[in-house]
């Protein structure tokens, strides 16, 4: 009965049943007494109860409603289940049905989530992977179709998306609209190609997202009059108010990589920007886990100084009405029953959260409803996509893994994680790669007074995407000219490895600010957009067994140090995610995470940071499979 | 190249002008130079150029864009275009077509129209008529799904829409869901065919519109759970707070019949509904042409209190973005450029209207674009269910007449209205009348000390839709029981005729606030919601001889004296709508009033009273063709 864009089932018997329920002619199937509850429409805080029937909100007010299941809440405060208004659930590394358990005890109901990371790699299979591991979980993951695939031209990936693979894409009903447009180079030069992607969702009435890093005047103007209507890039003041002023929805974003809330919080608290909405683009597990999710930014808003249902009014309801999501977003009559039940407003401590009318966590911990784990049982069959997306390491490996499809099922059914045997293609496939692949000539830059030579560096920004482009005088060998690790800079090789197709094509470039200052590497999988292989190293030699563990592992984060493996992580899904739970995976994160601090790295997040070295579409300097990028001026720079 | 749901048309090349427009490569088509733009996302006011191209806003800043025309606009401010969020077109007395020069020049580019009065006359095949009619007009008239034809089995209409019906409504792109559902005790009693309409636009993900008057506690928890998001007919503070709490969209209403503005306007002063809007609802051609359109509601919100942009905000985005126009409601680039120039933001006096990007009205005056035109031509040719919805006067009458299709075409062309014989079926139907149908007994009531009778009375309540159910003592013949007229009381005769099968059938009762005091009658055809005729007055012979009046004429506003017809207003199309424009329509319906005000009848609007006295579904007094009902009670009562 649900129609293929709103997805709301709905027969005339719950219509019955839920006016009946608010009369008081029939019990409910749970009320919730007493609690504060927060109206997202007034912009006001009362006490009331809420009656749900068949995973619906059937009254919020004064009323006696009976239920066959009554929770006493007072001193507690109800909201509605929070959502992030645009992330990229691989950048967690787990799969939805692994997050879920992770960001559910924190009140997160709802996510909007970009697949492009692992469009990247397998396309719409790998879509249809992270469609068919969420079905079913008590946390609504909605997703926008990859705008970017590859995310420019500068980028090889291991699919490409067309405008007519979107069209298809945008059929689906948990797919909303187009995914962030990071090809604003494309957009302003009016690439056809580029625009009828952006118009397919537009003729159909659907959002499409932006991605316009420091976009500012006529060329913000053009791409607003794209009918781009959202942006999670504005790391300014002045940047998000001339964003909102042309009508865009500002999505605060603070993730584990770029943390923007702190500085576009006055806006807030001032109430500036008009509609807003709290997003994380990217976040770890490690982080998630740490810090809490959109609960921990909500706090954070409300304790800067907005007024807490106006608050929870953009964290909820503004999203939802932007993504064209009218039935939730909101505790009142006829939205779904996805609450988010608070110990305080202050705080915002999880007591409970509610997915459809069922208590899904409790006190911070998870617990698995019997109607959830029936959905899940039902969906959990891997199909052909899902297993062809499904790449996990080879026979033999050292590295634990498990099918998706049994992940899948025992993490629903309490079980532990058996050992697997099962092969799955290793997404990893390099050409052949030697130790000279990773020396780095410097035949470009000018000779300075001590032997050294002035050349372009990629400087690493901490808590940014993006990066600066710096000129640093570096150490080079005189004769051969190639550059040589000099302990008292903090400048390392960085390579891109072309990991899809097996070319060997491999691009070089120094970068500065990671830390790394013994003879070592750290390399990773997961490489924005295109995610082919980025190591990052002081030694040639630890770069290349970097880049070969990685290619056994089947993906993952890996660190060398003295020409051997110390520590690694495995992401067999596509070189991008885990099979594991989130625990396994946050134990492998610390070991290779101490592992990069024991070379030198003191990063927040190495393999975070790292991850966003090679993305094309983000100023000032990157790294590509092709070569060092100048994204500002869209060139490849020789060294 | 438009969807079949958004009617956005865009094809790569409009994008690729328009980027390039933006950016200043190109010129574009229209540039409006120095004029204040109100900004309804960050709700402020500042100094911008607007650039249009297709029809389209390119960009709005301080850039120095060029067009091939430019317009200085110093000193002037620029609004978009405003919508009346509820309307009944019908009320109005005009064609659509008709209709847009009337009130475009106020700024009104934008109707969310219900066509529910000439579908309770016509079926399908009058909502065709006013979708045809309204056509390639430089107003956008969108309509809702009318929910409740009949309005209630109370009323015997024209014709029937079932719920199919409805689920065929919705698949047109101008329809964007449900209208009003004024059957509310039919949803608390969850009624499955009336849920079931409530169901399919809910499943599409559509707007249902409300329609409560004085529902509040649990009745209204329950009518809102159904998925019902809207309402007009808030008449108090706590009725609007309490319909604003639990998400409902207020459309502050404030027309010919009932005007809510001020009671309601300390609530938009003080912010406290969230989201609202304005609506007319019900407004005749002279109160649009002697007050204006939602220019003059918006004029009285500011100078109420409400801060401008606020306040346009309100006026323009929120009910675009309620009922899913994404590129309607806000001066930005990627919208249309509908826009309203005033030149001030006090008074709000018309300067310029643009419509799709061209000049459409001039110091309020309608001027007719080229482009306009054309789209008018190809549209103009009536269909055959237009032909047969429509339906004027019989050859011979004295009434000039004009069928549709030429109507629009002579309009639209600057050419006199030709005189026209042209004979279409007359809608109105009546059963074989005598004047003994007019004699009202009271066996029911009890004796009173003068002779008189007790008896219940429908109360008429000037500036409201609201009836009161009033006990009056009423001066019968003493052996007969028959009611007679006394000049001492302002009370008379109101029947209601069943027109549409001819039947015969007549309900009789009394209603108290006309102001008859002479001998005769006022008649109408427009009789909400059934449209049959409806007949008020104090003696029976006049009510015959309006009745009959009406039947030759196919319909209209008609007024007996002393029993000789002496005032006419012919409304051929269903018995509802002129097919003159908006000054000859003016002059017929003063002469009507007149002639209504010399029997006694002071009323602002004595036709438009009239024709809410039949309205099964607002308490609390009705009369229908089955007699005088209890809509509070939902029961006949035996007089």
């Amino acid at each position: 009965m649900a129609d293929s864009r709103s997805g709301i089932e709905l027969d005339v018997q719950m219509l019955q049943r839920r006016i009946r329920v608010a009369l008081g002619e029939e019990p409910g199937d749970l009320v919730l007494r007493g609690a504060q509850v927060v109206n997202v429409f007034t912009e006001s805080v009362e006490s009331a109860n809420v009656v749900i029937v068949d995973g619906w909100i059937a009254g919020v007010g004064p009323y006696d409603w009976q239920a066959s299941q009554t929770v006493s809440l007072t001193g507690c405060a109800i909201l509605p289940g929070l959502c992030d208004a645009h992330v990229h659930l691989e950048s967690t590394l787990l799969l939805p049905s692994m997050l879920a358990p992770v960001i559910v005890p924190h009140g997160t109901t709802m996510v909007i989530a970009d697949p492009h990371e692992i469009a990247n790699v397998a396309g719409k299979a790998g879509i249809d992977l992270i469609l068919q591991d969420s079905e079913g979980l008590p946390l609504d993951v909605f997703l926008m179709a990859p705008s970017c695939v590859p995310a420019s031209q500068w980028e090889s990936s291991g699919a490409t998306l067309k405008a007519q693979d979107i069209a298809e894409l945008l059929e689906h009903p948990r797919i909303l609209g187009l995914a962030e447009m990071m090809n604003f180079p494309g957009v302003l030069s009016a690439d056809p190609e580029i625009l009828e992607k952006v118009a397919q969702p537009t003729r159909m009435g659907l959002p499409v997202d932006g991605h316009a890093p420091a976009l500012v005047g006529q060329p913000l103007q053009a791409y607003v009059a794209a009918g781009i209507r959202s942006d999670h890039e504005s790391t300014t003041v002045e940047e998000a108010l001339a964003k909102a002023a042309l009508g865009m929805l500002v999505q605060v974003r603070d993730g584990s990589m770029a943390r923007n809330l702190e500085t576009l919080l006055p806006l807030l608290v001032d109430d500036r920007l008009g509609d807003w909405c709290l997003a994380t683009d990217d976040i770890q597990v490690d982080d998630l886990v740490e810090r809490g999710h959109i609960d921990e930014l909500l706090r954070r808003v409300v304790s800067g100084g907005v007024p807490v249902a106006r608050a929870v009014r953009h964290v909820c309801l503004v999203p939802a009405r932007h993504y064209g999501l009218s039935d939730r977003g909101a505790v009142a009559p006829g939205y779904r029953a996805d609450l988010f039940v608070v110990k305080d407003l202050v705080d915002f401590a999880s007591h409970l959260v509610i997915k459809d009318g069922a208590v899904v966590a409790r006190d911070g911990q998870y617990i698995m409803p019997s109607e959830v784990n029936a959905a899940s049982a039902a969906s959990a069959k891997p199909s052909a996509p899902v297993a062809s997306a499904m790449r996990s390491a080879p026979v033999g490996s050292a590295v634990r893994t498990v099918p998706v499809g049994s992940a899948v099922r025992t993490m629903r059914g309490h079980e532990q994680h058996p050992q697997s045997e099962s092969v799955h293609e290793n997404s990893v496939c390099l050409g052949k790669l030697t130790e000279q692949a990773f020396e780095l000539r410097l035949t470009n830059g000018a000779s300075s007074p001590a032997d050294g030579t002035s050349c372009p560096v990629i400087g690493v920004i901490p808590d940014e995407i993006l990066t600066s482009n710096e000129t640093c005088t570096v150490n080079v060998h005189p004769s051969t000219k190639r550059w040589q690790f000099d302990p008292k800079q903090d400048i390392c090789l960085i390579a891109c490895i072309e990991r899809h197709h097996g070319t060997g094509r491999v691009g070089l470039g120094l970068v500065r600010g990671l830390g790394l200052r013994k003879a070592g590497a750290i390399g990773s999988s997961v490489a924005h957009d295109a995610h082919n292989l980025v190591v990052a190293g002081t030694t040639t030699g630890d770069m290349l067994a970097c880049a070969l563990a990685l290619a056994e592992m089947g993906g993952g984060f890996v660190v060398a140090a003295e020409g051997s493996i110390v520590a690694r992580l495995p992401l067999p899904v596509a070189g991008l995610i885990s099979t594991h739970d989130h625990k396994t995976v946050l134990e492998e994160l610390k070991e290779v995470t101490q592992a990069a601090r024991n070379l030198g790295c003191l990063l927040p997040t190495p393999f975070g940071t790292l991850s966003f070295l090679c993305l094309s579409v983000i100023p000032e300097l990157r790294i590509t499979d092709q070569g060092l990028l100048d994204v500002t001026r869209q060139e490849l720079i020789s060294l």
